[in-house]
């Protein structure tokens, strides 16, 4: 039996620091490595598109989440990776399953109810800042999963009622155009061991995976690591650059000879994340032998550049030769497109246009 | 100096009747004769699915419209006929566009507005059978136009806000892509002799021709001719349908010697629309002398008859072997795509996914 198929979507949004790494980019690089799925990874630039309005800006973007993946060590020969744009018969779905997604489930969408209560408290008409795009961007990521027929979709629990939008209109189509199609879900619905027949139905009902990255890094100085908390280390920070960071984290007068409690320090925290097991109990002992803040510190710079010594390298080679990225996305886009174009003729043959 | 870009959509939604085809066909086939435009039609299969839902119906309203206006004398050589799901690239310039499309303009379209007003009218909610193509095609409308940069549209009066919705859409595209394109179109609007330099933009601001077509026809019983009245003659009726349908018009009881007042008379209005000038006089001066109703039904018959049957006759015969169609939509596709993709291809470069 072939395995099952697993999408990731990645919006490009500007440079990546430490926290999207270990919230996001390192699980999913992991997933691919594992060889369980027939993996997919694709760079979300129509999504982007919602709020980059400079052309610019996106270019660099689009390089910049390709190169970081690559540098992190996404293999694009275990997995394949595209950029959204180059795959136009996901276009062509997005309208197709417009006509089969009620108005109403937009309006019951995260994104937009957020801008609508926003718009609200301001006294503000409730539509105003929202464009099309953002306010019909889950058919978008629905049709991103069915152009493929992909089976799982890793996601975080906030990113759960997409899943549940791409599935109610996988539902819709199917219940149109396939025959007991709501008899066939009630019995797999019943029986979860047997595997949904992709030849009986027409878009395939995708699963989430929900990642388990509760795991947030927390930033410099002790909130949840982000850009506009100003908190956070760049991935691709220079030595000195992640000196001066590390430097930055407060740390108690206490003596540099007394024993510290590992658990309540920022910077043990930090290098658990990055080092190994061996590493990180032998911080742990010279924590409870006694440790001077700034060996510790000294510490987390040696374990954390060393894991981003080559990678700080090898982006900094694609990112000067941004052929290379193009070509990987080139080739990616490739081996999608024969399964999106015979996807879609196979969905316009259903609805009676071809 | 190039002749001006015309775009018409016709919707597949079934067969017509005669009141179509004075108040669309006939002129829309008249403009594309008179070598005026450049003049691209196409069937809006993508609009018709917002409602049409069963393959088989939508294949046949596709054949049914393409056979139709070629009957009635539409010239594939004069005019590009295609269908739109032949060119994939409305579909990603319609992605596109949604990000540069506030919600605001979808909320006050007025095929969605009527929809409200009838649910609250109802108290249902108000997005009940809603769909998200019937909310959100005022977009494809306007992509439809703009992928070929078309300059004018050929629009009923109650049509005129599609146009002004895709107007919108490309100044909000030119404004954040064009340096000083708010500037350009104010000198555009206080020239209106000079004309728009497409090499200057991104997207074509399309103008409507507000077509005279208050010009609606009456039906069979003395209302607007319309399938929901059931009082209408379907444009490609048999002889003996057409004989049936003529004898339904109620007539008095007056004697078929005394003379009769033409412009109170329906089946004078029906002749007067089909018949040339000369026979409409000499049947007026039948009138005015003194006719039989009888006498005047069959001449309505026979002028109606000899306007139709040798289009009746040509829709048979492509109905019958619809390959000829297909292959006349194909060529049309063909020449439409080359300039669709190369507009979608400067718009992707311009918003810098290329």
């Amino acid at each position: 039996m072939s395995k099952k198929i697993c999408l990731t979507g990645v919006k490009p949004t500007g440079k990546v620091h430490l926290g999207n790494y270990i919230g996001a980019i390192k699980p999913a690089i992991e997933m691919s490595n594992s060889g369980d799925y027939d993996s997919y990874y694709f760079i979300a630039d129509y999504h982007s598109l919602i709020g980059v309005h400079d052309a610019k800006l996106m270019r660099q973007y689009i390089y910049d989440v390709a190169a970081t993946w690559l540098a992190m060590g996404l293999d694009p020969k275990k997995v394949t990776l595209y950029k959204q744009s180059d795959v136009p018969e996901i276009l062509e779905l997005n309208w197709i399953v417009n006509c089969f997604t009620s108005k109403g489930l937009m309006n019951r969408a995260h994104a937009y109810k957020a801008m609508v209560q926003e718009n609200e408290l301001e006294k503000r008409d409730r539509d105003v800042g929202v464009n099309m795009g953002l306010y019909s961007y889950p058919i978008l990521m629905a049709c991103d999963i069915m152009i493929l027929n992909a089976d799982v979709v890793p996601v975080g629990a906030d990113q759960l009622q997409h899943i549940e939008i791409a599935r109610d209109i996988a539902h819709s189509f199917n219940n149109t155009y396939v025959k007991d199609y709501e008899k066939y879900r009630l019995y797999l619905e019943k029986n979860p061991e047997v595997r949904l027949d992709k030849s009986k139905i027409k878009l395939t009902p995708p699963q989430a995976i929900i990642r388990e990255d509760g795991k947030l890094l927390t930033g410099l100085d002790g909130r949840k690591m982000s850009k506009s908390y100003n908190n956070h280390i760049p991935l691709f920070s220079t030595e000195n650059e992640l000196k001066k960071l590390i430097n930055r984290i407060t740390t108690d007068s206490s003596d540099p000879t007394s024993p510290k409690n590992p658990d309540e320090s920022l910077i043990f925290e930090f290098y658990q994340e990055f080092a190994t097991k061996d590493q990180a109990d032998a911080l742990r002992a010279w924590y409870l032998r006694g440790i001077g803040w700034g060996e510790a510190k000294m510490e987390l710079l040696n374990v954390l550049n060393n894991m981003l010594k080559e990678p700080r390298e090898k982006y900094a080679e694609l990112m000067s030769d941004t052929k290379k990225i193009d070509l990987i996305l080139e080739e990616g886009a490739s081996r999608v497109r024969p399964k999106a174009q015979a996807l879609i003729k196979d969905i316009k043959q259903t609805v009676g246009v071809l």
